[in-house]
């Protein structure tokens, strides 16, 4: 079995999330970094490259001069995918383009910093033959993938209420601005309309909509920031509907001083509820009316096929956060795969996140920041010409 | 020392917190229920006198019997003061009538069922000679206290966002409106505009207010219900402000099915946070940015006075509920001797919730209910004729 | 109802468990202290009984003055019970005196400070009419009493395997020793032959044998001190077998730097396993082998009927150590109410430890003291003269 | 940086650890798997091989036959490292035949099934040129390496007793020993002289000496099976003596019903106790006599540059079992590196564990194994020959 051949954009030194790309694509030994182009400094990308173990010939300089020259080697060489790490204002040019010339991609979230680029690319996407997936991290974790089937198999029953709470201190100090990973994400022009919500409060969202299979239909929100001179939030709360008789509240900050990455779910339904929360991923709780509560593990007592095969080890054995990552890519290789070979996809490999899941964040985004700005209580999440 | 003299309205077959309070009464061994009215059937209040062991002269068979007669005896045998443990319509009529007759009075929140009621009483308080309690059950909680001192003494820094949760299950079922406990709850006539806010979101209010040391300025709020019947709510959110710079988050619900008495609070400052929950009272959890977090237990590194006071055993020894409820009557019992003998009142004797924690207590009910009927996004939490 | 007359013996200035023990009898408000000694020191015992609010003709200088006194008293004014709170080499004499006039006795534990005394005074109590009780305060816990409730069921199946551990640090510093309450537990001639296992060893003990259902027929012991001028062990562990196919360790210390009151125990059998700790003592887990673990609180899901019995609050309110302590008070209670009016027990009134596990009590300290002391590995857990 | 080159022996088809040890080394991506045996079948080996994507030519049939041709390969192709994935009774002839032919050696523990055997292993190690480690996998978590840390500067005090607990179930039922894992464990032919303690005790006793830096000198242990036909233990109490002032207590079960993977350790000192549990690895607890006790999150207040070596994630992004597996896998990558350029090792590469943990490992079976059968309570931690 020939190992996927992946390209990267972004993720140099000093930046985060591009490592976790590299691990979480490393980590079952089904996908090889081919290539790639590693930051704004064309030598500084070069030499990034060199110290990953990269084919000096591969370690490009500019991100279309890579994808020029990928394009013209031989089919059983050139990269097959591009991972897109970048801060987000360059997410929808370098997706447009690496779909132009036929390259699946995968990019870190959010897909845009617009509603209407996202659907744009949406557009592109549906005439090209290309895969598009978007990593909505904490999807990738088994528990999550249980407490979805849960909801699924009516084990709650109705659903009522949604907590969903994403809480991070790393921002609470003025000083925090200097850092690189601080500049991009509170500069509009980088970020988008939003710092908190466009970071953050999407996981979360996407996280509520992707276990309880329903869509956010109406807000009411408050964005705030702590330090006058930030144009963009960093903490907000959104009040949320999911149609008529489902409720929810989520709560996100990246000012919560104290709290590392605090993501936690609660969903209520007339049966019974559960509970999950990111930094002890390994459990999933659900609580009865009259009987006692119900703590499953990884690896015990899962009902959903696609938790168990998202597991790497017996119970016990944590996985973490690496792991959860990397089913989304291991899910995208299968999805490279069959397409290749012309088969059908696994259950396993449609449950990517993909533009569908973008198309929603970018809508979420849009009018939080709208509905925060305005003295109404409810407003309508739709985007305008969504369906044109 | 002779025990303080309790007379009770309320509280007999069937009642949930009226046990609590006797229990909470006489753990200490400083207070004596003398006397009692236990039913609205004069019989049955009579007879459950009896099994409490009161003096048959005593067993009362209407409230306003009790009153009367208490009054009369000497001063050394009669009542001292009146606990009222009723439904929360006859909070203010009975409060008032032992205020006339010179009785001492603690009641189980909410004060009343209206604003102007407690308006009302606040004025007839202010001219008579006698002491009202309220209880706030959570704020009797050695490590609320804690929480409070910590935040007074600036460990927090100044205050960004507070988030308190208050989730219950045992309204979730449309069959549990059939429990005693539920009918009144859920009777506009019996509890007031609000069941769950009425009932809970109070206590959640209340305890914010207490450890934050500030006041609930503006609030947005969505109210609902989960079965169609209800005219009340009995599950709401609700987004705060607290004056320009500090905003939180109110949670409660009755209906989170799974749930038991799951109360928890985060504050947020610039320099720390804490958490506590009321299900494992016995910690408070500090956060800091860059230094490991803080596990406070009961008689453990406790700075605050109070909080010390407040403890009955020493660290590792857990105590609960009834524990936080007996510091209230402690407490006040203190304050009665204290009013008794003419001496000034110790620092734990001031720490009992009383009338301004009920008028803030009905202005939240009052604020939160109109503004969940509102389109408006704010509402300014104040009373019209507060200061007349 | 009237209230039961209870007289006490130490608990005096300074103590510790003389004030939980009132506590815990008030609690209910079924016992009415009405009498007592509470110092060596004849002055500081009266006016200690004048502080607490007895009666002062009932404030006593000296034991027998109180016992010979209250023997003399018309039957419906004297003291019906009398409560054993000083350090345990007063324990045997008193009770013994306290029988020998006919008065029900409440020690705390170890019943005495000699496998000898113990079995002297349980064949005096077989020749009276008096009733004792032990207070092993941990099986007054609902969630202990759940447990031994599901071992009995067979939920667990056959029993493999217990460990019980009790951490304390309090007596990890050299300089702990000046404390009263370290003083005396130090001292052979006032706390017998052991300071670990004599304090808090047997209530280990205890609560693997009430839960099992089962008895501890063979120790291997190693006890030790972190002080060379200690001539009593303050650590030590325990291998130990119940019979043939059950094991066990045992594990307690009061050096164990920063820990509190760290008492918990798991039980394995061959069909699920359990576990409860004390200082979280509303929930009882089980585990199983290829379901969810069930988290049992107190007030869902439990089973035993002497469990919800021995519950004053809704799930989610907590109960802690006073509670469970007013659990054997509240039963000794009514098993001194059924004697009195000839009735029959109930079940919660026969649970209650008595003598029969207070010769468990001394048999265990006896045996790890002697095993501790020898070569050899395994030592039979037997009373020379037991059955004599 | 070219990729160290791999080889396998063992983790073919329903191997468990195999799987774990290549992502291990995968993840980081400095290690490239190039060759293998994954089956003593050589047919099932060659397909294996092809399935994980090795080219043909080195999917090998047999174990010699890999040594030996990839010895013949020109240096920059031939495997470095061989990993050994194999039950423990070939650990020793393989590793063995690989230093003879001058490849580096990672080995499963325990190193060999005897201590003779390990002895003689080491002699040949000496005179060899070759690297050689064991995965020890949880001395590789980095909060493992921050309490060493910990220990080591003194900020416990002095070390006075250690409890140690690995906890699992996943032999308690009769039929498990069907599983393809449970077989070879519970044979000693292929385990060597211990099961249980061979298996996880190994591990639980590693963990012990690395985190406090001293070594087990004495035992006292009772080993059990709870099935009649098993010859070797699946469960055991080790007491332990450390010298002369530190004791401890060891525990392992395999048939703990419902315990997954409960590895814990608590370590006192007289100035401050710590815990760790291996279930939620990403904190360790400091308890301290007066003051609050100190949660130390991974990145988070971390002193020990091992451990922050150690991590790949910010705080609050979980990482578990293969991240600390692989931590010793980076570390013996870095080891090959440093020897093959001559430079000197950095502390990190120093920090995995070799051959003379797999003496204490022998050492510490051996022991126990002879303890528990004899009826004399303490026995030498001493190998005969050691020093020869």
């Amino acid at each position: 079995m020939n190992k996927v051949k992946m390209g990267m954009v972004g993720g140099g030194q000093g930046a985060f999330i591009g490592a976790v790309h590299r691990m979480a694509a490393q980590l079952d030994g089904q996908i090889e970094l081919v290539c790639g182009v590693f930051s704004s400094e064309p030598q500084c990308s070069f030499e990034y490259g060199q110290q990953l173990g990269l084919n000096e010939s591969r370690c490009y300089h500019h991100f279309s001069q890579m994808i020029e020259q990928e394009a013209q080697l031989p089919e059983d060489e050139r990269m097959e995918f591009l991972a897109i790490v970048t801060p987000n204002h360059l997410h929808y040019s370098m997706a447009s383009k690496a779909i132009e010339y036929g390259f699946h991609v995968i990019c870190d979230k959010p897909a845009t910093i617009s509603l209407a680029q996202v659907l744009t690319l949406a557009r592109q996407l549906a005439s090209s033959n290309v895969l598009y997936a978007l990593t909505y991290t904490y999807t990738g974790y088994p528990m999550v993938k249980e407490a979805r089937h849960r909801v699924q198999s009516g084990e709650l029953g109705d659903l009522r209420k949604i907590i969903v709470s994403y809480q991070q201190g790393w921002l609470a100090d003025k000083n925090s601005e200097h850092q690189k990973q601080a500049k991009w994400r509170l500069d509009p022009a980088q970020a988008g309309p939003s710092c908190c919500m466009g970071d953050i409060g999407v996981h979360a969202a996407n996280l509520a909509e992707y276990i309880s299979g329903t869509e956010i239909t109406h807000v009411c929100s408050d964005l705030t920031s702590a330090h006058d001179n930030r144009v963009l939030d960093d903490d907000g709360t959104v009040l949320m509907k999911f149609g008529e008789t489902l409720k929810g509240v989520l709560l996100a900050s990246q000012v919560a001083t104290g709290e590392d990455n605090n993501l936690s779910i609660s969903i209520y339904g007339d049966k019974a509820s559960l509970q999950w929360q990111q930094q002890t991923p390994n459990t999933l709780t659900l609580h009865f009316p009259d009987s006692s509560t119900q703590v499953i593990r990884s690896g015990i007592a899962n009902k959903s096929k696609l938790a168990i095969e998202s597991m790497r080890l017996p119970a016990g054995h944590p996985e973490g956060y690496i792991e959860a990552f990397a089913n989304i890519y291991r899910n995208f290789a299968a999805q490279i795969r069959a397409k290749k070979e012309n088969r059908q996809l696994s259950e396993s490999a449609m449950d990517v996140p993909g533009i569908a899941e973008g198309i929603r964040g970018m809508l979420f985004i849009d009018s939080v920041v709208k509905a925060s700005k305005s003295a109404q209580k409810w407003h309508e999440v739709k985007g305008e010409n969504l369906h044109d």
